[in-house]
């Protein structure tokens, strides 16, 4: 597996942030998505070790801040690479209410939303939210990630699912290969003795379709 | 609320593909994004009405084709704006088996993974697949959707969550729209004197396809 494939997939660059009992608070985060138009909902990735994670799940709501090519790199540091629970981050970054959620002026877009549903991960919570309020707030073209790395030469901080470690693996193979998928089976049992309504796993085709090579 | 604001959330350009009982087909898609980075899983959103949703329900594995720059933009098309359910879309579009999925040739990277965990919205299924095979195919760089928007000229399929409905698009007097994909004619040439020939540069449906709205 060629880890480098995910630098493929595109993303922008946000502020996700949450109320911490009165107190603003936030992470910087890349994946956010639109999941369906009526009723808006949007889902984001936060990592477990975020303190936004904590205060999201604690308030039920969230703002994502829309970064634009022009704001301020320095306020993905800010959010980024330090812990919302001992830093006041919004103490240096200048921040609106919108929505009644602490949304950050220097973007080009906001979106709020109430939670309504979550998925959890080993490492990160998906939660899914209902767009409460959403506003343009300039034209300037939202930054991407590849900006972000290309232009502003940023780097992923340790709790985002872009962060890519060093180890990658690899793997052998073996034998029997569906001929529909190309699926090579790799169990335990020899090919042979495995039942006669034995499917392909990934295709779902009968056994004689494999063939040896 | 101005919806106009997710169109400031960034995303690539993908072709989400599964098996359909040994028969390989696919849906465009925007929504797709890592989740997690050890072990590697990826959220895909894909509409209820799309043939692919089914298809990845009943086999378990999904494949993300990311479409660069360079593809050729009526891939999008194929998939984006029929059903798999009645069409062949891959008897078009070149594919190649990348662990044990069908994947578009012609796109600059792909990820393969076995659904995990599923979260179900009114009108999309979020599919977080564990990566069991991914690669770099070029090093061209990924289209994202405001490529394809402000390059192609695309837009969103009626499926999309980023599908904006026409009253809230801005709204030229008079334009000549593809009756297929949508793709709103915007050339120097007045579209009478386009040669007979001339073919939807998005669903490369013939001229006569295109509806004066």
């Amino acid at each position: 597996m060629n880890t480098n494939a995910f630098r493929k997939l595109s993303y922008g660059v946000y502020i996700v942030s949450a109320w911490d009992n009165g107190r603003a608070t936030g992470c910087t985060a890349n994946s956010a998505m639109q999941i369906t138009s009526t009723p808006a909902t949007i889902a984001v990735s936060i990592n477990h070790n975020n303190y936004t994670n904590k205060c999201i799940q604690d308030s039920g709501r969230f703002a994502v801040s829309i970064l634009s090519e022009q704001s301020d790199p320095s306020i993905i540091g800010t959010f980024g690479f330090q812990s919302g629970e001992t830093v006041n981050k919004f103490d240096s970054v200048a921040y609106e209410l919108k929505g009644y959620m602490p949304v950050v002026k220097d973007s080009c877009a906001y979106i709020v939303c109430e939670v309504i549903d979550k998925m959890e991960t080993e490492t990160h919570t998906v939660f899914l939210g209902k767009v409460v309020d959403a506003d343009v707030l300039s034209d300037q073209d939202p930054m991407t990630y590849a900006y972000y790395h290309n232009v502003v030469k940023g780097k992923s901080p340790k709790n985002a699912p872009t962060y890519i470690p060093e180890a990658q693996e690899s793997k052998a193979t073996e034998k029997w290969v569906c001929g529909i998928c190309g699926y090579v089976y790799e169990g335990d049992t020899p090919f042979e003795e495995l039942p006669e309504d034995y499917t392909c796993p990934v295709c779902k085709q009968p056994k004689e379709i494999f063939v040896k090579k």
